[in-house]
């Protein structure tokens, strides 16, 4: 660390020097036999992390919005249905994504600080045949946990056709997920949260039942840059050792990457100790919180992320109560996302190497700030 | 550099070490009050290698392609026509994207390493009202370079309302664009070729005529990651100072992009030193091929790219016969990929620092190379 800034918004989260050093790495060719392995080898590590044995992987230069691109261009055909569980923000915003390539969408949307209920999602399914659910397994804008196993299971046993596609985007490396045995059909994600690495790279899995789908589709594909037509070879060529060309590779982000893989996936004990660390790290926190009186977004523990806190301000307090005070001991923390109760909770994230790392003694770092800076609000307050 | 190779591929290029030092610059909030006028001032620096006053800079996370869809998908409303000018394999790609989101496209081909002419295209556009009309400015397949202000101005006197859409991604930095001057619609690029910068980030400035010409479309955006009406207010947001979401900006690239803007606009003694610099190490290499007898790409040395140098192997010899050679001396040199002729070529790529910086005696190691390369192949075979 250069600076003596503690970096814990629910992402972009701090960064392992090496994984930094890996993002500086001089010029590279993104055909050179010295590249081609490394980018193999991050579409077969991201396999590892997600619990899959043949999920195709797609790393694409972008946000982790353009996953939202991906699925509403590549699997869902104009015209055909798609069911949003809406827990926030995010929601929202892949609906909009599925009607701007044509998809008809319908929403459930959950009250704030909820998961969409699996009795609403049973009653939904049974009432109309969707091309694909889609819910957001952590929504970065409240901090609600999806129960991603068993909306699976549900629309597993009422719409077997149905693809379910999850927005992880805020959960994948925090998050204890398996795509195969809960059966998944995407899994989407981004660089910059749990899995370490700068912003800058798309991630996204698709199962075979996926791939098979969007093969067998019968009018084009809507994206171009998204499209699974030009990216599909590419991925496969590169696992097998071949460079490929569609559109040039993030070539140093995806060493950076290569890197913080390598590091989740061998480094630590085994990555059910990384969750492990998450779920203890989270519950630090959120103690702490409970302690000082604070409320979290959540309304139910179960449904509470572990990479993330999302917490309500006490009553007559404000975002200028609090950022400020955070900001002046040197930790950077998240104001509020959902627009309707936007000035009134704020974020931490606690995911990567903030708790997996604990020489670093990040946690301990929050938990004094925040008790701290809630001190210190009430006494300037009185 | 920590590596003894010379990568002059016709990008990824050289990056200069203060430039892969920032881009392993330590985590920051994308919102935070020190990066919002990082990228502001790169939304500024663009514009200044354009020498343009007043053209709307959108900088993306994605790879250059990103700029094809975000042209087909905000400036052409589905049905309308496009006519592409079509000088390589970068032409097919458009034309490709530009169908693929509902234009119908037609195509003017010009012959392998040559440029669509004057006379054609005026006879196009008396023919048939176009929407758009693009061309490739340096077309990386094949080194040809477009005479951008006589198609600009062709177009203003035959077809006044048609938009002039230039891909630039192998000449912004490389070659002297005067976007206001010739009046150009849009220009757009990639970070990894004359700009200096790791692969990852889609450039794209649109003149005011464009942007009233999506504000007013009829018909709604059709790409959702791509789409002006989400990334217009952002980059408006982030040059006032203020920070504004969409999706995650690559924070670490536009610390690396603004280090290399800031060399390229204001370390130089001036920008136009810096086309000066482009076009002498092009000559140098150029005379340095003729001498050995080995014929370029391009036809017409008028139409032969500052940035780039694609030649003809010498009869009866291939790939084999020059690219390990090349590699065998550290110096990385790129196969052809213009399908016709992709086996009979070879391109070297001379941009950025390694025509900029003379201490660093690149183009000396490219010639060197070259020499040796010929000998050595032409010795063995006899």
């Amino acid at each position: 660390m250069i600076f003596s800034r503690l970096l814990v918004i629910p992402g972009p989260i701090e960064v392992a020097d090496e994984v930094l050093f890996a993002n500086a790495h001089p010029s590279m060719s993104h055909v050179s036999p010295e590249f081609v392995p490394v980018l193999g080898q991050c579409i077969r590590m991201i396999r590892d992390v997600l619990f899959t044995k043949d999920a195709q992987p797609f790393l694409i230069s972008g946000s982790g919005t353009l996953g939202w691109d991906q699925v509403a261009a590549n699997l869902v055909e104009p015209g055909e249905s798609a069911l949003v569980l809406n827990s926030g923000y995010f929601g929202d915003g892949f609906a909009d994504c599925l009607q701007t390539y044509g998809a008809k969408v319908d929403q459930i949307n959950a009250e704030i600080g909820a998961a969409v209920s699996q009795s609403e999602i049973e009653k939904a399914l049974k009432a109309k045949k969707y091309k694909v659910i889609t819910f957001t397994h952590v929504d970065t804008s409240t901090g609600v946990l999806s129960d991603a196993k068993l909306i699976a299971e549900t629309v597993r046993r009422v719409s077997p056709d149905t693809l379910v596609v999850m927005d992880a985007v805020c959960s994948v490396a925090s998050e204890d997920i398996r795509m195969d045995a809960w059966d998944l059909d995407v899994v989407l994600t981004a660089s910059q949260k749990g899995l370490g690495t700068p912003p800058g790279l798309s991630i996204l899995l698709a199962s075979q039942r996926a791939v098979k789908v969007f093969e067998t589709r019968s009018t084009p594909v809507t994206s171009y840059y998204g499209g699974w037509n030009k990216w599909l070879p590419v991925m496969k060529a590169y696992e097998n050792g071949v460079a490929s060309y569609f559109a040039t590779p993030p070539v140093n982000l995806i060493y950076a990457f290569h890197e913080s893989l390598t590091q989740i996936t061998k480094a630590s004990p085994s990555i059910e100790n990384r969750f492990k660390l998450h779920r203890e790290a989270s519950q630090r926190v959120k103690n702490a919180a409970i302690e000082l009186g604070l409320k979290q977004v959540p309304l139910d523990p179960k449904h509470s992320a572990n990479g993330m806190t999302a917490l309500y301000y006490p009553e007559g307090f404000g975002a200028a109560d609090f950022l400020p005070r955070f900001a002046n001991r040197g930790v950077v923390v998240a104001g509020g996302l959902h627009s309707s109760i936007k000035d009134k909770y704020f974020r931490i994230g606690h995911m990567g190497i903030t708790v997996a790392d604990s020489t670093r003694g990040d946690v301990n770092s929050i938990i004094t700030a925040l008790k701290e800076v809630v001190a210190e609000a009430k006494s300037q307050r009185v």
